[in-house]
């Protein structure tokens, strides 16, 4: 009873607490034979480059990285002078959950914050505000890079039109686009678009090509569009401490993520499951589901005797009070079992659990 | 035979080609349960902390990291500030092998090079250099920590003795000391003596508890003895992008590590075979090995024309010039295999191979 | 008619724009003979400590700086880790008018920007922000300092009341309380209170103390009520490149500033001007000066035939479109004279000027 | 009588003792008129760029500053990645009296220090560090900028082959070339040359021209000679606190130093003064002069007795050890009357001062 009750603990809480799915430990087992080349210089790095440059449909370079954080400090840091402004939404990771690494890794830029619903910056508010800022005047930070988070942390997706008309004003005034795509694999999988037409064909120059969150064992790649930003990213890699010695087994994993596309066949589950999970849940009287669900997020209002019991029962989801008091974030990962939602919505619904 | 050519040439060329040992992939997998807490509340990291310490005899901090570069310059920003000045051996990794990232993560604090026979620091050396230093004088950057590298790059140990002298000359003028560990576990293997004695009892505040050279896959633990250091440290890695989601992976690999002191287990062997190595090596005409072999890495100047012939065979080792022009290094690992040193020895003979 | 054109346009476009006064050019004479010691040790850099220490009724330790962007951001960086936040108001100079000076100086902190009228922050707005923050967590940037400006950007003072419960809030979370007083002279000139009331016996840590804008010569003071800050604020100084060799020129003009309450004096005088000013103003239809004009600073809107007119005469006032589409600051100083304020009345109200 | 001795003690310790020259004084007060723009949109500073162009036969970008660590730090920003290093001499002013200040304004690159006679470098011994270095391999710091201080620090100058063969090194590897000219005047007083045959022309890409030594108030040039630095610079000159509001009197103290070759005239007075020192003290038994006078810097090694008697007349020279124990350095300034060495020479001979 009580490992039961430390098991359910971490359900929903996030999709970073679930664990590597099985292809991808079994990657880690094929890849460990013998010696290999270090910091990169191995097959399984080069065959990466490779298979993410199909992927996209275009050459592309690519640092595997630790983690998420790092992945989106160091592609923003080569977007971004010391002097200069990131545009990014109030409630992106970027701002709320990196610390103050995105300045340490720029040299000390400025992270300037923007409204928008479900945490999506739309072309509009970004082009207000440059139009209003004073560009090319010493005195002020300078704007150098718009940030977009793909799904968004408030459970949205941008699809390409979207992403083009915020590329488009990134033009206009002389900037560049990133997308911090954490759950990019989730947004695909909502979008049923190309990876190529939701990046660089639509003006992103750098993806944070999320897999942590949809199965890997903290594995990230740094997907570079503008082959003229790579040497320079090669130096920041290596000087953030993230040029991993034994880099086959991230090259490894995210092979293994490529693979059969295991990413969009585990970002599907994970949509699917939320789908699953916000269905079950409109349905209890004192919970109500914020909006569509896009991607394996679920925002919803959870009245306070439900969240009790909820919690008693162990669960670690976290308030989300940009809902309202009652507002509360649950995550669905590649791993979630239908199981476990029915065990959550007994819960909720004060059933007796199966 | 091609795939022969290509398997054989990071053997020697590096401790960290060498592959993940098979007790720490089992720990991977063992891991792999159920949904767990993320960034280190997770059972396997409070387990690791108490692993370590009883290993040190001493209530440590510990920080999971990805990289022994990251370790590093994370432990020396904890005791450095930036007007600060990091005195080290002219050949540490530190200095050769991190690009600036010593100075990144401290926000710009300088490293001061001393020389030393086997790339060691002395005691005395250190005194010297900081009796003339202007302490105070805000024109100068101020001493603040020595940074030694056990064992050394050059291939030497210090013993406790000698650290614990130079940690008497940061107690006299107000420094700290900091232990590169990446071969720790080499040192403590040849040195024969206890964990705590050659750190924390000797004067180490911090130690980068190597892993990854030594069996693990990208794994490396700071650990922190002076519990005043550890909260800001908690900053500093999260800062760093190395606050890792699923840090139960990292924690099991390092209490893998531990278990059944593999740690000394795999390092025991390594050092065996860099003394087997050397002893063949030695008794082949133009090659000669530098000195005493302590640790995995074997120094030896080897004659053009064997070296020649070891490239020919598809050899990567790396060049050594501070032993002179045929000056080479050759490091062994937890893998190597008896018959990997008969086939490297066979070439250089211009032997059969078996 | 040229000159004279080109004479009138840097009129009411800032204080900066004033020459220096008589008695600070005559303090240079003055202290203009024979070698002295450099970087400080000189007498009158010991003088100054002494009179500002009369001044604000205490010990306090001071650092002549060049500007005073480098005054704030050297007393921030004093005040907050590097992976801290400083709160201060959305229209402050810390955030507009100092590039990303706040982020180089203290390693890569963040600004975080709060509303208020006329760009006074309000312990109610800094409480509620802070209530909400996750403090403790090291995901988020960790809140430092509360930076305010006296008198604000948008020509307001803070009272002693209001330095004291912002200091209380701060007290309450943890922070520290900073005072950008590139205008403290026109707002102890407009409160009529006493400098050690105004700062740290509200609860001020450090207060940039200026001079600039006032009268001196590119001559600010960092002035630090904490002694436990003064040496690590040393090496900062010198680190910024702030440790003036020729320091006595920097002290010198400081203390001319204070002998004779000169400071107070020369604030007097610009606020008077700036009422007049106002007063002027007032009556001409088509001009409107928002709200009450406490200090030197005077805001108007002012219709755009009328500001056409201005512009045509050589006046360079800044647009403010804070106060709508029409409005603009016009900024007194020590040296405004009546005649000038006469002239640039008549040609706002197109009489022909005297 | 206490008195006097105060004043004799900052004769000879260092030219940033000397008092600012009547010209420059004279010039403060020409320039102290009426309102003018502010940041250096004046008058004054756009002929300041005219006067330094025509000085140096080509057109030039300038960026006045408060001093000459600012100066350096700032130019050498503008050429070295945080990626890179610096090679300078290891006596060289950036390494031993700027604190890290050239580590915080480049985002941490590396100071990497290398031998030569009186602080000079040669283009044999830089061309001998780069041919070993790993050039391109990301572990490794990038060597970018080369740094020669002209007068050196030890008291040599550069001829414009030496500068010319430097950077024929530079080129060769791709480096920059920079110099800090704190003394340049002094250099371009000994050698007779046209300022431009020792800087852009032999390839210095950034000087720092001195003035503060030389007879300016807290005023330093950073003079580009590359127009593709200048609008980074721009932003790094804001960013580092050191865009000075009223710039035009920066500029005021530069174009006074210009005019009639004021510059040349006190470095020639300084440099004449020092070759009168040096003869004077050169026939006192137990002093000795320490190679050739070049500038105004004059090293000898003065015995003990000697030596406490100056002391304790109040004189307060630098130790140099460098030349050995009894190692002294005296330098004199553009104000330095052959009173004032006589009454030192009378002391250290034991004879009667006049």
């Amino acid at each position: 009873v009580t490992d039961g009750t430390v098991d359910l603990r971490a359900d929903f809480a996030s999709d970073n607490t679930a664990p590597v799915c099985p292809e991808i430990l079994a990657a880690l087992a094929r890849a460990n034979r013998d010696a290999a080349p270090s910091y990169g210089a191995d097959a399984e790095t080069a065959r990466l480059r490779e298979r993410l440059s199909v992927l996209f449909e275009t050459a592309v370079e690519v640092f595997p990285v630790s983690t998420g954080t790092i992945a989106n400090v160091l592609a923003v840091s080569a977007l971004t002078p010391a002097h200069g402004a990131i545009l990014c939404h109030e409630a992106s990771h970027l701002v709320m959950d990196e610390s103050t690494a995105p300045e340490l890794f720029t040299g000390g830029a400025r992270l300037v914050t923007l409204p928008g619903s479900r945490a999506k910056l739309s072309a509009e508010v970004v082009r207000d505000r440059l139009a209003a800022w004073p560009i090319g005047d010493v005195h002020a930070a300078q704007p150098a890079t718009v940030a977009v988070t793909q799904a968004t942390e408030l459970g949205a997706v941008y699809n390409p039109a979207e992403i083009a008309a915020l590329a488009g004003v990134c033009r206009e005034f002389g900037l560049s686009l990133f997308m911090d795509g954490a759950r990019f694999a989730n947004a695909v999988a909502e979008l049923g678009c190309s990876p190529a037409d939701l990046t660089w064909r639509a003006g992103v120059r750098i993806l944070s090509f999320g897999a942590t969150k949809n199965g890997a064992m903290n594995a990230e790649a740094v997907v570079v569009f503008d082959p003229a930003l790579a040497r320079g990213l090669a130096y920041r890699v290596k000087r953030a401490g993230q040029l991993a010695s034994k880099m086959r087994y991230l090259a490894a994993q995210l092979l293994a993520y490529l693979e059969d596309d295991l990413w969009l066949r585990n970002a599907r589950r994970a949509n699917a499951m939320a789908q699953r999970l916000a269905a079950a849940l409109s349905a209890i009287p004192g919970v109500e589901v914020c909006g569509a669900v896009q991607g394996n997020e679920v925002f919803v209002c959870i009245a306070p005797a439900i969240r009790q019991r909820l919690r008693a029962a162990g669960y670690a989801f976290a308030a989300y009070p940009v809902f309202g008091p009652d507002g509360c974030r649950l995550v669905t990962a590649w791993s979630t079992e239908p199981s476990a939602i029915e065990r959550f919505v007994a819960v909720a619904a004060e059933r007796q659990a199966v």
